[in-house]
């Protein structure tokens, strides 16, 4: 089948390289792009391509693009009449452009990763597994494996996001009602084997999850090694997560700007160096008049034979999967489906195996 | 008497409402200064005075000048050839005016506060009282009584200061040797009765004593509530101490003077704002063959009465009692002397006792 990934960051090029073992790959980029064995390069510009008539050469299409270009792509695909998915963790609500996605027959996953992405595949299956699911806790976190003073942290995406993430106020659901906790706040501490013992924080992580889960509770936290999160909330006390410029002698700056230069290059992976992804979904509740519970670990490592960054692996792989689910038509229902609508379409078994094979291995207890 | 205070600042005033129980006190400041009662005002810029002619109409000279102009002060008063006490912290070597005060017949005092001042009277003290002494150690810190995260701290001197105090490397005396230590190193855990644990890290503030004391090995440690240090070693890490400006955008900011900003007006005391000075000397070595060991505590409060904060208490009197023995001639040895001079002076226990009349506890252990 003919593939096209668009996008080739670090993301974009794994989900490339793993279809092009069995699919004929076009990757396009607006950068040069290289050392992707069996992958067609294309240096394009996205925005200046006419997406619709340019994505009908292609089976199936893979969105691996900045957050910002996420929502119009997809709404440019849906009218190319090809199958879709996407990682882009777009900001809009990517469910608005489903009942056009159902008028051109075209059916589209967003949100595609580890999470957003197996984490709801796995909240909404835990959920599908009992009469009546009551909490659904999701932990999550990519370090470095490295754990070096102060912070013992490097981020796998861009800082300024992660500087978003502990300070958007985080949305979860209790007992039915959605409410608003503070960004770092309620840490916990989690114990993984070999990882040690990581805190977990609250963040605004849950998206859809929110509305769509069955469970009265829903909960999403962050972690990182232990300390962590005290240090961030100092940063955030003292100010230095304003965005607001403040007066400095003659000049006005931004605090997170200043921040920013002080410290965003060593919150940067170098190349070689390893991360891991760590994340725990639980769902508890009760099943035939019964406590019943499922909980799934994912203790995932940077891969030295390819290079691959867990982050990259964990968040690749899934889009990479549910990309030959939409070539063999095994995913095919129109509309734009969040990940935890894949629990309900027969093919869970297949990502977790797939994903297996890669060395990927969420671990049910 | 006739007494002349140069500085109305929150110690001058100290010195000066002190002096005025038994003396006539006349205070000089740039800014208007009231509330005293008994104390003559007179609002003038000392740089502008005649010093040397000035000085004359009176007994005693008391400086409690901004560091700055402590040196040009201090050899303005000699030429008077009036008495002087000083607490202004200057930061050149007050002994180079030693040889002219000798020749000018004048007994001057500097570094007349607790730390330096008190502290080094003890040391010096405790040395004397033994014939070979091995180790002086010097604990000392200005507290908040309420201690708030995440720095529980405010700065009983100017911010800046403090800042500069936990960059400047630390110089210390090992084994008869000057060595160098970074500043917040080798964190040590204290107990005082009624305050607690306590931490203490190095700083640079041993000035004359590193020369002056016998003893092989002295250090001085600045103490904060546990916590603390952490915290200022991750700012000073992330470069938030660093006062070369950095490129933010379009701007040129000191990282320093943007932390300034964000945090020094939390790190001030309000009026009325409760503080407490500890203080611990401890003189270790041998007399007549045996181990021998000397140690005196101080715990001192913000006085509500007055509105004393502990601070200007704990060095405005001894400066003000300093003053009283030069007045009373029981001090007159001619020369520039800090303050461990004075154990060889015969005034130790006036020191000792007038600071207890008036709340000032040196606890001899």
């Amino acid at each position: 089948m003919r593939m096209l990934v668009l996008g080739g960051g670090r993301i974009g090029r794994v989900i490339a390289l793993d279809l092009a073992s069995d699919h004929d790959v076009t990757l396009v980029d607006s950068r040069t792009i290289d050392g992707l064995p069996n992958v067609e390069f294309l240096k394009r510009d996205i925005a200046s391509l006419d997406l619709p008539a340019f994505c009908r050469d292609y089976d199936v299409v893979v969105g691996a693009l900045p957050s910002a270009l996420g929502y119009a792509t997809l709404q440019q695909v849906i009218e190319s009449g090809r199958p879709y998915c996407d990682i882009s963790f777009m900001p809009e609500d990517a469910r608005a452009l489903s009942a056009r996605a159902r008028e051109r027959g075209v059916c589209a996953v967003y949100d595609c990763g580890v999470a957003p992405g197996m984490s709801n595949l796995l909240a909404a299956r835990g959920c599908s597994l009992m009469d009546t699911p009551q909490t659904v806790r999701i932990y999550v976190g990519g370090l470095p494996k490295t754990r070096r003073w102060p912070f013992q942290y490097k981020a796998g995406f861009a800082p300024f996001d992660v500087i978003e993430e502990y300070t958007r106020p985080a949305r979860l659901k209790i007992n039915g009602e959605i409410v608003v906790r503070e960004a770092l706040s309620e840490i916990e501490l989690l114990d993984f084997d070999d990882v040690g013992t990581l805190e977990a924080f609250n963040t605004d992580g849950l998206r859809s999850l929110i509305e769509t889960l069955p469970a009265p509770t829903v909960l999403e936290k962050t972690m990182r090694y232990p300390g962590h999160t005290e240090l961030m909330r100092v940063l955030r006390d003292v100010g230095l997560f304003d965005t607001d410029p403040i007066a400095v002698g003659e000049a006005k700056v931004s605090p997170r700007d200043m921040l920013a230069e002080l410290l965003f290059e060593r919150w940067t992976f170098q190349p070689g160096e390893a991360d891991l992804t760590v994340m725990r979904v639980m769902v508890e509740g009760t099943h035939l008049g019964k406590p019943a519970s499922h909980r799934w670990d994912l203790h995932d490592r940077y891969d030295p034979q390819t290079g691959f960054t867990s982050m990259s692996r964990t968040t690749g792989f899934p889009a990479a999967i549910v990309a030959r689910l939409l070539a063999s038509k095994a995913l095919k229902t129109p509309g734009v489906h969040p990940p935890e609508a894949l629990a309900e379409m027969g093919v869970f078994d297949t990502l977790i195996e797939d994903l297996k094979k890669r060395g990927v291995d969420y671990i049910k207890r």
